[in-house]
């Protein structure tokens, strides 16, 4: 069954028991439990013929060599706290069974299967460290960052095997590389109300992360009468109902709020600050800023209306990435090819692509997952589905040769 | 200036200074820094000439014998976290003052100060400690509750020199109750907006707590579109803006949402589930009711139009509790006599004379403070006003006679 799709799930739920907890999946970047799945995943490589290595940042790399430039595929093999186990490790291990394969054929191109890993970023605040190496990305900064039991990047990465004085070595040259193919699962809910198996990505979304902090006047809750207070999270109420509307306005916004902090915090006290992320997302980047001025200005309105004071911190923007329009176009026919209809639609998460849109052309290839689940220990795929992402997978690699 | 309103103000600038962190002033239920409060206040009142104990609960007693029934002078000690000089302990230093001008005075029952030992309900998941055991209604199950660092409640009452045995000992019988008497500042705006020092206060509002819960479902902030979410959060934040508003339509009713609880709590996944703590209060035990009911409804008609589901726990009811209508004549008289409008007003917050309500006839005196500011140690009263309040009440206790 070497190179099937149920040999690829089992491979999932072995590597799904490697965890840094007993009861959950959890795999952050440079633990032991990483340490654990680099070992397994680099036996997996090594079964199917490759040459295995690690990079400065702790990446596993695995090589068939061959002519010319280098086909890389993969994904990511760090876990959110509480995962599934598909989310990034599908990637890999689907690449690893399409390179299996391939075991007979000779390739005009050489092939290396990158398990990522970081993408995450949950141990640090800061995600995709694993692709910002190979990208030539990974900013000297975030070396002394620390996690919670203040350890530092430099430091764990050096316990795990890693160097953070060569990070800068990790580094592709855009010269040497054919392409960056990724299979991911799709994390939302598109494939299956189209009802498809797979899809591909033309674009993944552009993001800007904002922190809302309305300051009004904390007060006695039994005293201070409905008319005479300045309550904060009264308005941040009103301004998260405001940012729903705004995005169910414009077509293919999706903005959240997902984290929120109250002071005082106790039942008796009117809020006199309320804090919030903002998470909004859109493919076309002018739409996504249009959304952002809007829920700024309601912000602003509401503020003013209730004379309470506004902060708002830009928490950083992405752009969104196109993939390359020929390598879609390659990916489409594939799916044709296994008589399957080539959807096409646009990715809402961040991927390891985006790193590797800036030192190669990307593809993407979605496979469905059920109800869209995703971060979550229900995050589940079909067999059927992974068979045909493989043969998609193959005959995309074959084409390109 | 024995007896005047500076050496009360002395005595609570004093008394803030007694606090278990350096600071700010936190006073908590038997804590050492309780201790030093009541060796401190009790000092004060030997010097007044009142004999001085405490009870099984550590309530600070201050006794001056005369005939017949005892006139029951008083407030409370301890203090919130970060809190003010005057909630609570004003009561007590102003009766200590008062009963000072009576040195010389004959009084035809005898009086008793009482500061008590925890009103607030700060360290223990219950408030109005001792008064409720002034007033026979302390709970026994309260004796095992832990505080934060699982020190139980008896335990600490036991290190505090109390008596968790013996809780009952001090419960008072109503026949030997002349009445229960309190001064407090408004923690409202009420006053300073009528342009008065002091007020007479009518009614102890009613309260009613819940926690509210909407579920709804996790997901990726980035692929589940806004027409297919179900996001704990904004269901939570249509809600909170119509409590607002519910609250706006009964005149006189207060609702505040206090704290908030969002999970998972992360950036970038939309909310599965929302908690929050409501507090509604009106004079009227049926109009809080009816608000109660309209907030529910609103929940419930949120909940199914996003089809999230609602939990509402109730989480206590205290009903309204009207102050003796006698005494308060008396003490509008006495406000008039000092050349000041007999204000009436309600109180909004809960206070130990709510207890004692169930063992005496209970009188309130407010003293206007600065802006309505309270549990915050920006709370301001003025000497002139903390004047008015001693006149005020020397003369109810002089009418009593």
């Amino acid at each position: 069954m070497s190179g099937s799709a149920e040999s690829v799930l089992k491979r999932c739920e072995r590597l799904g028991r490697v965890s840094e907890e007993p009861d959950r999946l959890v795999r952050r970047y440079a633990t032991p439990a990483m340490r654990e799945a680099n070992e397994l995943v680099g036996g997996w490589m090594r079964d199917a013929g490759l040459a295995v290595r690690e990079d400065a940042a702790g990446n596993l790399i695995g090589r068939r060599d061959g002519p010319g430039k280098t086909l890389v595929l993969g994904s990511h093999l760090d876990t959110v706290i509480d995962a599934g186990r598909y989310d990034g490790p599908l990637g890999v291990l689907a690449a690893i069974a399409v390179i299996e394969r391939f075991w007979d054929r000779a390739l005009p191109f050489a092939v290396e299967i990158i398990g990522f890993a970081d993408e995450e970023g949950v141990r640090y605040p800061t995600s995709f460290l694993g692709s910002s190496a190979v990208a030539g990305r990974f900013a000297s900064g975030w070396l002394s960052l620390e996690d919670e039991h203040g350890v530092s990047m430099a430091e764990a990465l050096r316990a795990f095997g890693g160097d953070p004085g060569s990070i800068a070595s990790a580094a592709r040259r855009p010269q040497d590389l054919l392409a960056y193919c990724e299979l991911h699962i799709e994390q939302g809910p598109e494939l299956e109300r189209r009802g498809a198996p797979v899809g591909v990505v033309t674009t993944i979304t552009g993001q800007t992360h904002a922190e809302v902090c309305f300051r009004g006047e904390a007060g006695h809750a039994g005293t201070v009468p409905m008319n005479a207070r300045r309550d904060a999270l009264a308005a941040a109420a009103e301004w998260m109902l405001a940012a729903e509307a705004v995005a169910r306005r414009r077509q293919g916004t999706v903005a959240t709020v997902g984290r929120i902090w109250v002071e005082p915090g106790a039942r008796n006290v009117i809020p006199g600050k309320a804090r919030m992320t903002l998470d909004v997302r859109h493919t076309s980047n002018a739409v996504r800023r249009e959304a952002i001025a809007d829920l700024r200005a309601e912000a602003q309105r509401i503020a003013a209306a209730r004379e309470i004071e506004l902060v708002w911190e830009a928490r950083g923007e992405t752009a969104a990435v196109p993939t390359s329009p020929d390598l879609a176009d390659r990916l489409a026919d594939a799916i044709e090819a296994t008589g399957h209809p080539p959807e096409r639609l646009a990715s809402g998460a961040g991927h390891d692509a985006v790193l590797m849109a800036e030192v190669a052309e990307i593809a993407m290839l979605f496979v469905r997952c059920e109800r869209g689940v995703s971060h979550n220990p229900a995050e589940s795929v079909s067999a059927a589905d992974v068979a045909v992402a493989l043969d998609v997978l193959e005959r995309f690699v074959g084409a390109l040769a």
